[in-house]
């Protein structure tokens, strides 16, 4: 089971490594979370660089694939050959997007008709391509989830870890992070929040 | 205003960077946020590499430390060299610990005396250190502040920037990474967390 993490140069380092920590609290044979890149490294937003963990070509064949967000997420959704280069599919994919990511998701046509979550800031762009924004932290429709706001990562993660391992994983994934003296109340609402949408 | 993010290899990523996600939220004139480590690159508990954006002798100058943890700290709590090289000091500097971050400031005898929040997996090696475990997501006396469990990471930054910039400041940032449609509960409940201790 391969969870790619779609890391784009100017990436907003909360998306892209909350989903990654939680999602490697899931520890079963064959199952592998990546930052997926377009170049051997990136740099982050602010500053922060890292090296690849997969490539582009990769993501096409993962079981899943979350896209992270970041300050040059308009001019990837304005690049054509990029775009078409991606080949995600909801049909044998889980598809996941956090904050600008939902723009790239928007631009391939995957949210046609499908409401989505995002940031604030990035909320005209994906309405000016014609997609429903709703005003909460997570939506799923069948294998395609959005999330809004940083720290909605954790729920894009844990609804991942829900739909490709079970609730009990993701419950797990939750309580390993949450604050000492406030996990139960923390797994609760996590759950709370991704249960409709599986 | 310098806060370096000490960093080691096998570093948890959700420690560091919310910290660092978080902290450079402040758009002020000299603030500066920078991953510290001991070496050019580190990689993580699951195999992130990143580059260093600062050295160990530039923590030493730094107004704040936040000690974030990973799976080598117990290594490096008994590495005598790396434990005198950090010339850590709480009468000059805002020093911070996440998790097993709090073993190294109690082996480097900064907590005598002064209880302290970490992980559950480093508790007792914490306490067999002699320092007293208290269960909650924060704890600070003074210049000193130490956080149990990752997300508690967002707390601690949120305290730093309390202490260094205000609280209007932490407040922002906080709202920034909240997940949409949870904004004013989020922030209200952090800044309960942090507020005892300003």
């Amino acid at each position: 089971m391969h969870i790619a993490i779609l890391t784009l140069d100017g990436f907003n380092e909360l998306d892209s490594l909350i989903a990654l920590g939680l999602l490697n609290r899931v520890k079963r044979p064959g199952w592998r979370v990546s930052l997926t890149c377009p170049t051997p490294q990136v740099t982050s937003m602010n500053g922060v660089t890292l090296q690849a963990q997969a490539t582009l070509a990769e993501a096409a064949d993962a079981d899943a694939v979350l896209v992270g967000s970041g300050i040059k997420t308009r001019d990837y959704a304005a690049d054509a050959d990029f775009l078409t280069g991606l080949h995600l599919d909801p049909a044998r994919q889980l598809i996941g997007a956090q904050c600008s990511g939902t723009l790239l998701l928007a631009r391939l046509g995957l949210l046609d008709g499908v409401p989505a979550c995002t940031d604030l800031i990035t909320k005209p762009w994906v309405e000016e391509a014609g997609v429903r924004i709703v005003e909460q932290p997570l939506y799923a429709r069948g294998n395609l989830a959005t999330a809004g706001g940083c720290m909605a990562s954790v729920y894009l993660a844990a609804w991942t870890i829900a739909r490709l391992a079970d609730l009990d994983a993701a419950a797990a994934a939750l309580h390993y992070v949450a604050p000492v003296g406030e996990k139960g109340g923390y797994v609760e609402h996590a759950l709370a929040v991704i249960e409709p949408y599986l």
